[in-house]
């Protein structure tokens, strides 16, 4: 058997061993994404949750427009984002968080969060919005949504250069766990509504 | 005097007057998301509101590499956008709009706005987001926040060929005017203020 790329099929364990390093990592980090994106989609048909990713900023320099089809952009490139990377409506309330997963098994480095994502969670809060990063243990396949209020702890302490990373544990004692399945893949819905409801029962 | 596209210098308002009506149209164009961003830039710099303009949704398909420099996007196309331009937090409330600008002096044609426009705007709004349209009447310099609650109105009507424009009179009835001035450039965050007011006096 071949396939299209002309590979013959020498068993999946086999390949799955030769596929080079970086492969697999790029695989592994679109997993995320995809999952929050069919949550996200799942959400919104049901009217549960009206949540969306933000496209990519894209700085277009430029275009062509051939005649009779539509615009091609011939040269352009990436430009660095000034918020997270998710926000929208959920009960009312303004959600905004960032997705990010980890290969490591006992913490989670902070160096994989940006500076400009800290500033934008701050500013949302501030405003009263709800405001978390999705963490996703690869390897454990363990997901949890840790709200800012834990985060800007560990931020401030990395930022002193008392630590760079947060333990699994402190993440387990104050973080929402998310349960995965088929539909929706990442459920945090359903951990937002356990944070939800303790906000509020703090308010009260 | 010569310029870099072989004109000669003929004098600014010859020029100005010889310049095809669609340059012109794409200028205007910016200028209404131009003072938007520039507000919503002093609104984030003074914790006021935290909204942004989505940036534009962008398939790439073609990246080059070159060695020691940024990645350059060499073939890419524009996407249908599923939302509307604009959204964040003020007042612990989620918002959510769109901008649109007309030369028209007697009404706004519902033809400006797109069927995902609206359904996102509806699917914010049973969510308990703040939903509107920022209109703007370049020929009348006037700006009005007119909600979503007015609007589907109008679309209900443009839906069933009953109509296919708001009249000003409706606009200056239900909506809520902008002032514009040096900052913010358009103070849209005030007209908020006044809608949200009453919106919260309702459930009072």
């Amino acid at each position: 058997m071949r396939y299209p790329n002309g590979q013959s099929f020498t068993g999946l364990p086999h390949r799955r061993n030769k596929r080079p390093k970086k492969t697999v990592y790029g695989k592994r980090g679109m997993r995320l994404e995809e999952m929050l994106n069919q949550s996200n989609a799942y959400y919104r048909e049901h009217g549960i949750a009206i949540i969306h990713k933000k496209p990519t900023p894209i700085q277009v320099v430029k275009v062509d427009y051939p005649k009779r089809s539509r615009a091609v952009i011939k040269e352009a490139y990436y430009r660095q984002a000034s918020t997270t990377d998710y926000n929208g409506v959920y009960r009312s309330y303004y959600i905004d968080f960032e997705a990010k997963q980890t290969d490591l098994k006992q913490h989670f480095p902070l160096q994989n969060i940006h500076d400009h994502q800290i500033s934008h969670m701050q500013a949302c809060y501030d405003q009263g919005g709800i405001c978390f990063l999705v963490i996703h243990f690869k390897q454990l396949a363990l997901s949890y949504l840790y709200p800012f209020e834990a985060l800007i702890e560990d931020w401030q302490a990395y930022q002193s250069k008392e630590s760079n990373k947060i333990p699994l544990e402190r993440i387990k004692s104050l973080a929402y766990p998310i349960q995965s399945g088929y539909m929706p893949a990442l459920d945090y819905i359903s951990a937002l509504d356990a944070y939800i409801n303790n906000l509020e029962k703090e308010v009260k």
